[in-house]
């Protein structure tokens, strides 16, 4: 199935707001309904495909199967940017800029290396695709050539599984819950839950180093990568010979984040787990967000780790939208404190082990244990954000979403530093919004911030939101932040990634991508300032 | 204290071997005791320093103390090449063809900048030495122009502790006793004990990639870094924001492992971890090195783990190499089968509840529990091993060690055709070869290989070693294994390294140093091939 073309997931599991909604969105935010839904996907004036008849040519040539070349509008605008919120937006209002020329459907590596070899030769731009959830522009290049949109589906097998090793060798196209099933079957996981699960896919998830809601348990996706297999217009990278080694640079680690800009990821071998025969997640309330933090700080330093551990500040905790499902609902609380939802999943005896022993260093945090229902309320929402967002553009609201990580040193600083960024911009704006924070992915070290903005639209709501974005971003670097935890770079984060990480750094990034890529032809201006 | 020039450590703890080892090697592999000791430090003729006056000039204006720029011949001796065998070999028999033309003390990062700087300038090598106890080449570059070693002890500071974060920060010259001496005062501990421990730096650490004797419970040393700061001829790079982030490539990943050859570390940023209260090595017997490391994968991906894990194979057991102490001790049982060391560290509870988890799992694998002696025994010579080569060195011996890592299913093959490449080689060259072997370092996914090779010298024995060394490093790459696990890749492994990560993944490497060292002055032939 596709993905809805102008907002997020099966357009048959789309919900309205509910009236309640509706009207605190008003009362509160001052958001009055649009008059216009989506333009309709029919009307979209898409620009003419702009390929060369020579580089169409040795593209076909380049692809096995003969519908693998595609130039009708409805796959072209399938297939234009991501879904951040400025993205759909955009694209709700038929602006289409970014589209690509062609979609691209190679059917395994060698395909992906002619097609990256046709496209040097010819002067075409290619971005990978695979699932189409980025929210940092990711597929937007910045660039005047024509672009053509590397769809991946077509990679969509699970090449091998080490049973001894536990490890899986998987294909790029494969979506989390086809990669999930194929693992499943066999008795193991991956472990890799993010909210874009159900649409992101495993070539994705390596490629923007995703991070998913049981990273506390499972780690992030890029600490799950034992090897991978990198097509680029001079050849194939092949890596990872061992779990750990010492021979040289972790060339991995150079490939992993690297969005589309340093080559196509076609294969990726990574550890998988025993399927858990228990899960368990539980809600916590503590008094305040600093007493939350305190306590996952314990858990995350000195144990018990648990596999899913997620606090919602206060704002995030009253409005529930900790459990979308649970907005405008009635049962709140007259003080809420703040939210935890911790998870077990394992074999039977390590999972109530664990449990006990958690429960024991929460309670001596000032935890107070709600019990399993605001978990399951979590576990059955936690796909549901991006399907709320929608909900929220429909009734005229904006919404979006921006993330970071620091030390724990580091953490009150720069939650301090964003949220009056994002408040003061935008009520300055004239449209005060509600920002609210979680924190889902914990390290022995830090831990990351994940901030939801809602707030009226302003009259050109892309316009209106881009100062309070920039301020949000320059307050992460300012406070010591990473300008992106897991969402990544791509396009909207590429200015501030070059101060992280520097002129040498940006130099060095540069110098790989001339080396692999000498015709700049891999998602120029993603992630890496074209030199 | 200087490290022994000729050969390992502090000389007042060399010890010769016991009239029962050296009758066990005339037995058993053919030995015959050398007729001359090493060469004396005094007599060496080192060639005169090659510094042209101009470099000199610039280089002393580079470094603040007046004493920072070293050319006498001592100095310059105890700077030539690392620790491997054949290194101490040819260092014995006074060969010095490798020396720097001086040896360079700088003070701060500032220096070590202004020294790269000059060096790119006038066309001057520059080697950063830590320790200097590389075993792969790491301090030979493969270089025509002069070369200076660039010595970094006098940047040994402690710059900062964040306990909120559990982070430190620490300069690249302190050795591993400096460094756990000024954390533990405070109640930490880095965790990062490797066999080189009493000499080797935490610079070098970060720069080889190495791996602790305790990787199971503290994790590798790259595990560890948080952050890097990187002195080159083209200016600073600055990384680790946050422990973990989606923002690009992680540029760490590319420093670590580089060994001079990208830059040299002038600050590492470190997780630290609370001083264990407790600490408990045992010994475990195993009927065979398959089913121990059988027992070694259980736990290593299914726990509890351990913080020492460590399997020696029949031969290393039989012969004791695992416990130094111990060879030719009288006490060898009939069948000693395989022994193995398990120990834990941490909190008093947390550790006896890990040991009896963990001994469960054990006993469940067919594992006998030997008690406290075997592990007290490799406590106690956990650091010995090199000054036993260099008795057997004395007594006219050959012993030298490599190593490799790979997933678990390959482990067996691997370690079949490491063990045969050097079996064979040294019998049909006239010195049939004692091969003995143990896993120190596991991974969920697999496990190293350590290989302790001793046999009579042959006629030239750096010669009589090099094919030896040839097949075993052809046999590992055949096998799927990595050249190196944590001794690094060096001159020694550079051939073989370049075949592992194929022909791109050199042409990256090779990039990114062309970029941050445009004049070829850093470690010029270590680790990446000179294009």
């Amino acid at each position: 199935m596709d993905m809805l073309w102008s907002g997020w997931g099966d357009p048959a599991k789309a919900a309205p707001l509910p009236d309640s909604v509706t009207g605190l969105l008003r009362d509160l935010l001052g958001v009055t309904p649009r008059e216009s839904g989506p333009a309709d996907l029919a009307d979209i004036a898409a620009p003419a495909a702009a390929l060369p008849d020579e580089a169409r040519t040795a593209l076909r040539a380049a692809l096995g199967a003969p519908d693998a070349l595609r130039e009708d509008a409805e796959s072209r605008i399938r297939h234009t940017r991501g879904k951040s919120t400025p993205d759909l937006l955009r694209i709700r209002a038929g602006e289409v800029d970014d589209i690509p020329a062609a979609v691209l459907l190679p059917g395994d590596h060698d395909e992906v290396l002619a097609v990256l070899r046709a496209c040097a030769e010819h002067g075409v731009a290619a971005v990978p695709f695979g699932g189409g959830t980025s929210v940092v522009g990711g597929l937007a290049p910045t660039t005047k050539r024509p672009f053509v949109a590397l769809d991946l589906r077509r990679l969509d097998r699970l090449i091998a599984v080490d049973e001894v090793s536990r490890t899986a060798t998987l294909q790029p196209g494969l979506r989390g819950p086809q990669c999930e099933a194929l693992l499943n079957e066999r008795g193991w996981t991956l472990g890799h839950f993010p909210q874009s699960f159900e649409w992101a896919t495993v070539g994705g998830f390596a490629a923007a180093r995703s991070s998913g809601q049981a990273s506390a348990g499972y780690g992030r996706f890029d600490e799950m990568v034992l090897g991978l297999t990198v097509a680029t217009p001079e050849g194939t990278l092949e890596t990872g010979r061992a779990p750990r080694s010492a021979a040289g640079p972790d060339l991995r680690q150079l490939v992993l984040g690297s969005e589309g800009a340093l080559g196509v990821i076609t294969a990726v071998t990574v550890r998988i787990r025993p399927l858990p025969a228990e899960r368990i997640y539980e809600g916590w309330r503590f008094a305040s967000f600093e007493a939350g933090t305190a306590a996952l700080r314990r858990l995350a330093q000195d144990g018990p780790r648990p596999t899913v551990l997620r606090l919602s500040d206060e704002a995030e905790t009253f409005v529930g939208l900790a459990q979308p499902d649970a907005i405008g609902s009635a049962a709140l609380p007259e003080n809420p404190g703040c939210m935890a939802v911790v998870g077990y999943e394992g074999g039977a005896e390590d999972t109530a082990a664990r449990r006990a022993a958690a429960c024991e260093v929460l309670l001596a945090c000032g935890g107070e244990l709600i019990g399993e229902e605001p978990g399951d309320r979590w576990e059955h929402g936690r796909y549901n954000a991006p399907y709320l967002r929608d909900a929220l553009l429909d009734a005229g609201a904006f919404a979006e979403t921006l993330e970071t990580a620091a030390f724990w040193s580091a953490l009150p600083g720069l939650y301090t530093a964003v949220r009056s960024a994002l408040t003061d911009t935008l009520t300055e704006a004239g449209t005060p919004p509600l920002v609210m924070c979680h924190i889902s992915h914990t390290y022995e070290n830090g831990a990351s911030l994940y901030f939801t903005v809602v707030s009226a639209q302003g009259e050109d709501a892309v316009a209106h939101w881009e100062p309070a974005k920039r301020a949000a971003n320059d307050a992460i670097l300012a406070a010591g932040g990473t300008i992106s935890h897991h969402h990544g770079v791509g396009t909207d984060h590429r200015d501030w990634y070059a101060r992280e990480i520097g002129p040498l750094g940006i130099r060095m990034l540069q110098a790989v991508k001339a080396e692999v890529d000498p015709s700049g032809v891999l998602s120029p201006g993603v992630l890496i300032p074209v030199r």
